[in-house]
């Protein structure tokens, strides 16, 4: 059976990356794919248990302990999910993956970013994605569409989430033919198309229709 | 403030080096040490959270998620656990560490040996033991021991407890300055002999004691 396509989402909160997630969605359902949809951290009931202990556990985690944690998560959700899924053909449509991590633990909180990207490596086991949508949109931007006002903003917050919009871009400067920039302060019509066209291209070149 | 020492205990089960650790614990404690005992994996709480979510889980737990998990129990001991005791000033002893995870999963299960040595680095992220007693007892002694009787075992249990040994001795080679070898099909007290010889001699070296 012909291999599916997998399909990452990345960006920050605020950058319309779900809104589009869901009407690529549509658009290929429409079509006739088999789509499935599916995110990061958290999608697998083992995902939540583990998820679970970071939010209720009352002492302190430990860096390593919590990465290793995230890790456990997303070495079960390829394995038992995405993998399988693929493998029957289908395109999985993933919110935040492999690129998250990278950018809010590494760039964002300062981890050192080539073990992310080693461990990211194992944990993934070859199954990379195929194409990456980072939805880029101004920090201030994002920061209106998540509903927080400039003046609660702290600047360490605003700091942080210019290093992670910083590190996106860098990953994307690393990984041109994977990730695809999309600029995301424009309207939802126009992100939308510009985001069609990228899948469209990518299941000629791949699935050769 | 002078550092304490990291002693860990490795060997098949039935090898006596449960015995040996309280033995060694007594021994020191009459001699005036601060000793501390504690074991992997699952010593602490976050630990147990972690080894509750493998044993109760009802689905397949893919084998880099399980891994990835002990990873996270590990990392989690020696930050918070381990590295402070030793900080302290006191002699930890721990049942079972990295060297179980490489001669079980590793040699025994077929797990990639390098990948599995990798990891371990990142987990304990420095902290080292200064000693590792490798208790070293045939597979049919060790298997007398814990009470399995010979027409009991099956094969591929003795052919698997057989290339744990196998590994914990190929270990021993590569790191024989700090694994050293115990001959322990001999009497407690002869094993109790010769590790006490070894702690002390640490000791000295270490301590300055």
């Amino acid at each position: 059976m012909q291999k599916g396509l997998f399909v990452t989402f990345e960006g920050a909160d605020g950058s319309g990356k779900t809104t589009q997630l869901n009407l690529i969605k549509s658009f290929l359902e429409e079509k006739g794919y088999d789509v499935v949809v599916t995110r990061e951290p958290g999608a697998l009931e083992l995902g939540q248990k583990i998820r679970n202990i970071l939010l209720h556990y009352e002492g302190t985690v430990a860096d390593r302990c919590e990465m290793f944690l995230f890790l456990a998560d997303r070495a079960q959700h390829v394995e038992t999910f995405i993998k399988p899924a693929i493998n029957e053909g289908k395109i999985v449509l993933c919110d935040r993956f492999t690129d998250s991590t990278e950018a809010y633990q590494g760039y964002g909180r300062g981890q050192d970013i080539n073990l992310l990207k080693d461990l990211n490596k194992i944990a993934v086991n070859g199954t990379e994605p195929d194409l990456t949508l980072l939805y880029d949109v101004s920090t201030e931007t994002a920061q209106n569409r998540v509903g927080n006002e400039k003046d609660r903003m702290e600047s360490a917050g605003i700091e942080f989430h210019k290093k992670v919009r910083n590190g996106y871009l860098e990953l994307q400067k690393e990984n041109p033919n994977r990730i695809k920039l999309i600029n995301a302060n424009n309207s939802i019509e126009k992100v939308f198309e510009n985001s069609k066209n990228i899948i469209i291209k990518l299941i000629q070149e791949k699935l050769g229709e």
